[in-house]
């Protein structure tokens, strides 16, 4: 199994609320599909505190390691609101308020209402490029290969639309799911078979437990439609020699 | 603010279908919450994709790191079930049948069931100890300060009861949410100033949108139930003050 290793990115979820099992990241599957429609490959995942020299040394390995870097969470007003100046530690750029994000948050709030708190998430590395959102204002930010956007699911999502220029992808990257009733160990050696057939494809094998019933879900991903179809069609050859019924959804 | 330093935790969730958005992770939650009733503290997560080198590196940076590392994934039947095999050249120890978990799997499955897919489950790391699964039959296995669980969830979550034994804690870390109709601009000065004043409690400030309204979790935690009180009693203070309503739940 091989990726397309043109373009990749990893993912640096920043907050104590998902190391504390109070939430539940989505942000990872919001932009892990959004970054596979523009042909690049999630490569890793981090969730790490809002500690400072921790932020600054996962940013540093990450931002080598791989094509984009992509953070979300902790650019808002309170004290817990790290990212910013994290970010600017990381770069040895000064944080300071960004002339750009100060002017636009400005005109945001009505006179009398651009307090302390809400100029706070102005401050940002000064020579940033912001990514602009169209939900609540305040803006995410750029520096190299590294995005950083808000932690807010919503926010987030509605961010990524003025995103998409400042990215270069590869082929998109394409799934197709068989979802059968049977379980892994009966298709196991039959998918061995096929995943050593088709080494640059991603064949993966999830069980399923849903209304009471057992399945397998098998997703097929390449950037190849037809490398896709071929392993579909040898998978549904064994399907049918097995008897296993493909059912509609997982 | 300062965490727990005796006993601590990473999870590495190993599968490309978290990496590829396709399933939102919810063992990091589930896990997360167990183990702060515990007493130990999650201070990193990662995902990685099915991929031995990339496995062996982190279970090796993991364990060497934090007390506990917990890895969830890719112990089932399937050619991309590859963490028995990872973990087993992670500590240089022989994979192969595990005589105990072979003899559980032969007793699980009915005579001629036991195929090859479901003997694979009991290949790992030849003196691992076993976590026994009361759900599925196949168990998961511990090596050192690793502990190797499966991806679904409901089989995760049925396999913590017997783990809890092998686990060395401290003290469960508490936790108080104040749930405020406000926004985090109205109270960061405010939120800061008790922080400063309670630096070895954390404090976490989490806006929230929901049936149309704005408002503001905020989460205090600590293992010390005086000190949660402390500076819920000042957070109440200013909210008071400042005329914010406090609402049921986020």
């Amino acid at each position: 199994m091989t990726y397309n290793k043109e373009t990749n990115a990893s993912i640096l979820i920043i907050g104590n609320e998902v190391l504390s099992g109070r939430t539940k990241d989505i942000n990872t599957s919001t932009l892990a599909l959004w970054l596979n429609s523009l042909g690049i490959i999630v490569k890793e995942v981090r969730v790490v505190p809002d500690i400072e020299s921790t932020i600054i040394d996962t940013v540093n390995q990450l931002r080598k390691k791989f094509t984009y870097v992509f953070t979300t969470g902790g650019i808002g007003p309170t004290h817990d609101d790290i990212t910013a100046m994290s970010i600017s530690k990381a770069f040895g750029i000064e944080y300071g308020f960004h002339k750009e994000a100060f002017s636009i948050l400005k005109k945001y709030y009505k006179p009398g209402e651009f307090n302390e708190g809400r100029q706070k998430m102005s401050k940002m590395p000064v020579t940033a490029k912001l990514i602009l959102n169209p939900t609540s204002g305040a803006p995410g930010f750029n520096v190299e290969n590294v995005f950083c956007l808000p932690g807010v699911p919503s926010i987030l999502q509605s961010m990524l639309g003025g995103l998409k220029n400042s990215l270069v992808g590869g082929k998109p990257i394409l799934s197709e799911t068989i979802n059968l009733r049977t379980v892994e160990s009966e298709i196991a050696k039959s998918l061995t078979y096929v995943q050593n057939q088709n080494k640059d494809v991603e064949i993966g094998s999830y069980p399923f437990f849903r209304a009471g019933k057992l399945g397998v879900s098998i997703v097929i991903r390449s950037t190849d439609k037809v490398k896709i179809d071929k392993c579909n069609s040898e998978i549904i050859t064994f399907v049918k020699e097995k008897n296993i019924e493909v059912v509609e959804s997982d």
